[in-house]
């Protein structure tokens, strides 16, 4: 036996960074979050804290902040791509840069001037790129937060049972979720698919992948929260050629029927009770069978 | 000395209520978080333990369940007030009830059918009532997370300063808030003023509201935020004769424009870091100077 | 009807300072959450927007770094004053100052050097300071986030009944709360009670009222946790000259001894359901009868 | 291209379970949040929604609180295997189980009766389990949110430095993190290294990884946090033969120390603003060479 270093990275979490772009007096505004995770020539600093490999977290920092206002902050892959390029690009000891971005969304306040921003709530937009200095790279768009019911239109039964089900068939509840959702693009830049240009930016991507999750979320008559997983993540791939796999993770935010009988009333799914925990947890993965090789772009 | 019991009150809080109505094929949602806070002849059940005069917290619970089958969930000041004149009404040990309601809002998914919704995210919606047994009773409406950010037309400059004062003179800066504010109907059912009487329904009273703080935050040409929440307030007095007081308080959310100096660039107010603390914290109340007396309205 | 100005106050809120002290290779460890509200002649700033008596809060988080250099961190309470003393004393247009501070607990680690410090977990200490440029003062301490469980010796029943009570009397159960409580200091500085000086210190009073605090919530075989809250309030009181008022808030944080009947299997207190919502609360004031008048020491 | 379907698991999360067990008058507390992922031939229930394999999450739930009364909850690993394998091998389309537990610790109130409890904050300990219905298992033991400090004993100097650097080297700074470990046993049931059997339980196991972290975090003079981090990782491996496998991840959280030079002070490590975002986060894995395979023991 002999201990060895394994896998490693480091980085920094979770920068800030809030970019204004100005059109005249019409303000734009970018507010992300920024996680970096570098790794390469790093075993002499674990070995024997030699640094000389490590550039600081403090300078990824500055140079989210530098890009930004170099470049603007685009649509966030292109972003997260842009800064991923430059440290693989820059440091020799950096072999991989893993780039993770949320961003917060906000509208115009109405009648407001063109400065003034509510935030938009609901779900946050996510990306993680990965690019190797051998130029190999990957782009997972997401989205997380994105909570969605359906008051009727869902049913269970026909379940398996053991000495510990007493759950009671189910022929009209209500299904609430909060979607998770990563979806990897074929290819970097973007693809329309085998042998297909593609020509749309990620914001018509995302746009268009979010619409088609709640479309399927609504459109689909559920006897499962699993076929309702696999609908949208089925409907996604088919749609939109640039994705060749889609991760979904769907809490079952339990709504339950109050029983009122005690006191004489009826309850024909009209007073749920909200339960925080437990929840179920569906996960899965639906994928093109043709998809490329994930290599590290799930990491 | 002796010791002796001071003012105290008891009940279920966080009690979390979806509420599903249904127009034929149409449904609708109201989603609600209500928290009860009974007091009265309690001295007994402190000293002594004899749990005579209380009604279990789990009955309250039940209360809301059943008063949600019975009669809706309107507007939530409309529900809590039902709820609170119940309490006072129906045990005699209860003398005084508060209620106070937390609403989540849903969308309705575009294109979907008319029982799928999607959480709107952003503000909560909130309100507190009180009744006591000989009908006297408040309402307090509000609203939380409602997060704004103006990225001109706000300034810092001329304040007093102080042998640790190294802030420079803002002529201009970010500012953001996330807005807390609560304010008192006059009277109870709504009145429109003095001598007026007010056909309005709590709905309309709240967008109002809502929009006449988001106007005055967007439209302040801001010399503090002080000066931004007196406006907030004021404009909401002057426009809403069914409110007498307003109370907000604003977290200045601050973002600083990062020195990009050392990289050989500017930065004309285009990156920012957003802080998470500390921050500060404004606070003020704004009333008409005919309030009638407030009574426990804010406790 | 007028628009006018009510009570406000404004100030930097959550500066976090760690205060290291050496003795000799022996190090101490302050760590503490610091939020400072400041008010007096503030109607300029909001009707005009001019900041000539505003000192910034810019300034307030480098009084608090400033001052823990200088004087270092005792107790928490003696911090706060020292803080609201300094503004009140030195900005003419500051009359009152508050200033909350939370303390996070450290414990050296086991056989480490003295610089080697793991977080305690546990409560969190508390204090609220006032204090008036005319010199009146006022002190609370307190904690948060004090979690204790009974596993047996609580009951609960006689209770009231209503229409909507399905609730079973319970003589046995399991009895859980976060304890949340504040208490008020007779005096600044603290002295013994009625005519007497009082000698220990703010550490002494708070490891004391902590204690008293544990063991009456232990000991006390509960009736109800009102009666629960009582006991613990009349025991500090009783046990702690110092201490003119206690307020209390405890969340019954429910644990349902799970139905496992339908599987062939009794519980007799064995097997809970730790709930998250809703839960009851419990809130009462416990108080010396010659308490002298609060003043502000509660906003 | 055909859309497939890819890995998924279901089940119940975060199952929140208290057990007593009484020894006389003197109970013993286990307060766990137990959560369930299940995978197997569940095709037909993505695709068409045919439930037939699916046991429903709430009987999950219910063999969670039958379990704990049948078997009491002993150490949270042998409970975590005792589902796995009684899912495992009482559902025929259920082919692997995933269980992981959180544990919440308690400690006896001083001076109280035996069954008088206090929260002890702090780390949180953890578990993942996972059983094959061939017998396959394997067990990652770990635990969260251990922070810690070291307040001098820390330098980071000599690192890369590119056209963002703007750190100045450190020769004594203040190291805090919030260790977050999992730690993989070589073997199920645990075995003593190659060749040699293992007597100890789990609980001995995790209060001697415990007490390593802390020494090693504690006794290295760090010239990086990714040194600290493989230290730590080292002296685990080589001083518990029963752990193959261990993986870090320490957030940096920075301690900076104030410039006081406007105020005339100076600040020799005395003083710091502990920063909430952003931070360096540093992870790692460190393992013996000869190690089996990991299977699935870290999904």
């Amino acid at each position: 036996m002999a201990v060895v270093l394994g896998p490693n990275r480091y980085g920094k979490a979770e920068t800030r960074v809030v970019r204004v772009t100005r059109d005249g007096d019409v303000h734009h505004v970018k507010d992300c979050n920024v996680s970096i995770a570098l790794s390469g020539a790093m075993t002499d600093v674990h070995l024997t804290g030699d640094n000389a490999a490590v550039l600081p977290t403090d300078s990824q920092k500055n140079t989210v902040y530098a890009m930004a206002r170099r470049h603007g902050i685009g649509e966030i892959e292109d972003f997260a791509l842009l800064l991923a390029r430059h440290f693989t690009g820059s440091q020799p000891a950096i072999h991989h840069a893993r780039v993770e971005i949320e961003e917060y969304s906000w509208n115009r306040i109405p009648d407001g001037p063109p400065h003034s921003f509510v935030r938009a709530g609901g779900e946050v937009r996510t990306c993680v790129a990965h690019h190797d200095r051998d130029g190999t790279a990957s782009v997972v768009s997401g989205l997380k937060d994105l909570v969605v019911l359906n008051s009727t239109g869902s049913e269970f039964h026909g379940f398996a049972q053991d000495e510990y089900t007493t759950l009671k068939p189910a022929t009209d509840r209500v299904l609430a979720t909060a979607v998770t959702a990563a979806w990897r693009h074929t290819a970097v830049p973007p693809r329309g698919g085998p042998g297909e240009p593609y020509a749309e930016s990620y914001a018509v991507s995302y746009a268009e992948v979010r619409r088609h999750l709640l479309e399927a979320f609504a459109r689909t008559h559920s006897l499962s929260l699993q076929q309702t997983l696999y609908t949208m993540g089925r409907q996604v791939l088919e749609a939109r050629p640039e994705i060749c796999e889609i991760r979904l993770a769907l809490p079952n935010k339990h709504h339950f029927a109050v029983d009122l009988s005690p006191f004489g009333l009826d309850n024909d799914n009209e007073v749920f009770y909200a339960a925080d925990r437990p929840y179920g947890l569906i996960e899965g993965h639906v994928l093109d069978d043709d998809a490329p090789d994930a290599g590290r772009a799930w990491e």
